[in-house]
């Protein structure tokens, strides 16, 4: 390894490689459930730089844990504990590379926090819509690596509909040039959204070509509170129909959820108080301030004189448009406050939502006495965290320890019948991997093998994580 | 063979196998620029016919070339003259399985013909937004397998961007089910969005889930006269910012493309005359009539103050509309008519657009006097159909004959300097082949080669397209 080592650091100078000192936020996950120990880390600061790590470790055997902000929640960005792995941060790859107006896109590399690719969008009159809780600190290239998706999906997709193009390094350490600012371009197989969500194991993007759009004149965020889900269902298919595109943004919160808020994080006001469920709508508006308050009214008054929903309020202002959206993005926070838990991500068609709820609200009830759960998310893309907590007085930690297994097979079972995913957006790493081989649909488990053999044959990117 | 066409015959049933007989509808491209000879037509019913065809070609080693509505452009759905390649055609499998209006999604088999699907959507009150030239005859499969573009791209995005699921037949007769009606799931490697463009080469589409959207209240359509190509791409960011995703349609046409059409159909109307630039501009309105009105009122004049626009025509009712639409699509009609020309479906960067028709006029010019271009396309999606024409008198056949290499080298290099694209909508198939492993970047012919032998190893699947 030191042969190794030694070319590394002749390669990539004294700034671009760690070895021993202190590692350890390269080495664990934030959420500090995965424990590694990395052989180095590598920090390149250009795509050659990249490229020459891989052909190194290609030539070396080396296996590469490439990594971004290190923000995931799934265990796919910190090495194992063999010390063996070495990191690949893409953290000194920061540049935007060049904004185009007339084309609406934006080529920025692979480490540029989420954040800074927004305020770049911005400075140029345009927006960049991808939004995360992380955004201070995930990355571009993380964001593509696990296809990552938030609260604009509704309307703008996940980070995959976002691209136009990207440059990779492959295993071997050749350099695809992929990047482009093309809408259109059917010149072969579709290679851009193989590499985005691989979790780093296909290739390492370097990266991307992404797509801008109009700033909105005005955007305007609303609570409503529905008496069950099917109500919310109803005003989603209401809100489309009136609003059309302009409807960025759909999220719910169980009551579970905001009294779990309430307790944990009292100085956060609620307005709608405890109902059933609490919608938070978003419209961006092309036109103006006026004609998105219009809208909106109009959907409101619409929607409590159908019965769907029973009491709303509009933002007055951008500071309490904040305040709405900090209440829903802070149940995850109020979660860590109250302890350990066991989170899914899963997705459904929101037609199955409903139904789906109903049931495993049930069989979790009967499975443990007290048991709660923290049920919201993103209903527009059917996407709910439906997290399950130790019942009040319960130690979290012996409460996952005992149950998480059999709690997860309950959930699963009921989101595979309905034809929904394990993972709507945290993708599989090491979290989900087994989950995956027994759930996934066997053919395509052959195809995704036979696909990492072909890119990836010694198995140096991110082994052991998706497959 | 003929035990393979007997084993094939008692699985099918006489229905399910052609042999013999007229099979020149499955044999020809309807352009007629690639004749072929069948082995058979294998028309099976159902996914596992599908599957039952795959593994018996797979015995057999029979090459296998799927087919759609066979309305493609560039050969890649019609067998080659050997008559040792069996068509599976997709006709038979017309059912759409489901619509599910509260998840915005529709489930279709691979044969169902594009208008039908659209037609289904709208009877549940939806918009199935896919749309072109051949909506009557292409099929769902072909489309996906070809990643259709159109004239809705500009929103709603090509067959990729509409598609959320997929069924699957592979090389070996496996079936991979992943329909699917969900917006996201991060499970594993984007196998979809692998199949959908890979022109039948890596598997056969059986059936697809799609997205469908609101139908919008209101459509409307105008024509408006731009002086040059820089004033068309100030009036799309214009109409981007003031219409936002109410923008459903930019198109454009050329002088001359509007003289040949006058000259060829005189018949049809051409309501701003001969301006040097003509714009089609779609705005579909989610809230009414008479707010769409007001927007495309306000943008047509916002844009003839800042002198982006020189005149402006709306349509003023249903039929007028479908004649501006039609008179954009009758260019490839009308060029017909006039006799062979040299056709390219490129695409560039929108901002690239006005400084490579410039130069790429000019030196056309001075390489042949008298050619003609005929150039419009959608410059929304930065996609032009840039055709060339042999000089008035010239015989078309002995002008392509003569000059097609050397316009299309020129064509293609100034559009590879700029980031384009050779194919925007088209695909490869048989006739960008080559051009394809010329031009496009190394280490992604190396990826795609690696792929395809990995899905497809013993080369069944429409050989000879795209690699």
């Amino acid at each position: 390894m030191s042969a190794f080592l030694d070319a590394l650091r002749e390669r990539l100078g004294e700034a671009g490689l760690l070895v021993g000192g202190d590692l350890v936020a390269y080495e664990n996950d934030w959420r500090k459930r995965y424990v590694g120990r990395a052989l180095a880390v590598a920090r390149p600061a250009s795509t050659d730089e990249v490229a020459a790590v891989m052909r190194l470790c290609h030539e070396h055997r080396v296996a590469v844990v490439p990594q971004g902000g290190n923000t995931g929640l799934v265990g796919g960005s910190t090495p194992d504990d063999s010390g063996r792995q070495l990191v690949l941060s893409l953290s000194r790859m920061k540049r935007v590379r060049g904004i185009d107006v007339a084309n609406a896109s934006l080529t920025a590399e692979a480490g540029c926090v989420l954040a800074e690719v927004q305020a770049a969008a911005a400075g140029a009159g345009m927006l960049f819509p991808l939004s995360l809780a992380a955004e201070g600190s995930c990355t571009l290239g993380g964001n593509l690596a696990t296809n990552a998706g938030g609260t604009q999906v509704l309307r703008y997709g996940n980070a995959r509909e976002l691209c136009l193009g990207l440059e990779v390094v492959t295993a071997a350490g050749e350099i695809w040039h992929g990047l482009s600012g093309l809408r259109k371009d059917n010149t072969g197989y579709d290679l851009r959204d193989l590499f985005i969500g691989s979790e780093g194991t296909l290739g390492v993007i370097t990266a991307a070509t992404m797509k801008l759009y109009p700033q909105p004149k005005d955007r305007l965020t609303a609570l409503a509170a529905c008496a069950s889900l099917d109500d919310a269902v109803a005003l989603l298919g209401l809100a489309r129909e009136r609003a059309g595109d302009a409807l960025t943004g759909f999220e719910v919160m169980s009551r579970a959820s905001l009294t779990l808020v309430a307790r944990e994080l009292p100085q956060l006001a609620q307005p709608l108080g405890a109902a059933e469920w609490t919608v938070l709508l978003e419209l961006s508006d092309a036109e103006s301030a006026e004609h998105a308050r219009g809208v909106l009214e109009g959907l409101l008054e619409a929607a409590i004189e159908r019965g769907c929903v029973q009491d709303a309020a509009i933002a007055q202002n951008l500071q309490q448009a904040k305040a709405f959206w900090h209440l829903r993005e802070s149940i995850p926070l109020a979660q860590a406050q109250a302890g350990l838990n066991i989170k899914h991500d899963i997705s459904l068609p929101v037609s199955a939502i409903p139904g789906f709820v109903a049931e495993m609200d049930a069989v979790l009830a009967a499975y443990l006495n007290g048991i709660e759960v923290i049920n919201f998310g993103h209903l527009g893309d059917g996407n709910l965290h439906y997290n399950v907590q130790a019942p009040t007085g319960a130690n979290p930690a012996e409460f996952l320890a005992t149950h998480e297994t059999a709690i997860n097979e309950r959930v699963y079972d009921a989101v595979q019948k309905r034809g929904g995913s394990i993972s709507a957006e945290h993708g599989i790493g090491r979290l989900k991997r087994e989950e995956l081989s027994r759930r996934k649909d066997p053919t395509a488990l052959a195809l995704m093998r036979s696909i990492k053999r072909a890119l990836d044959p010694l198995d140096l990117l991110n082994p052991g994580r998706v497959l």
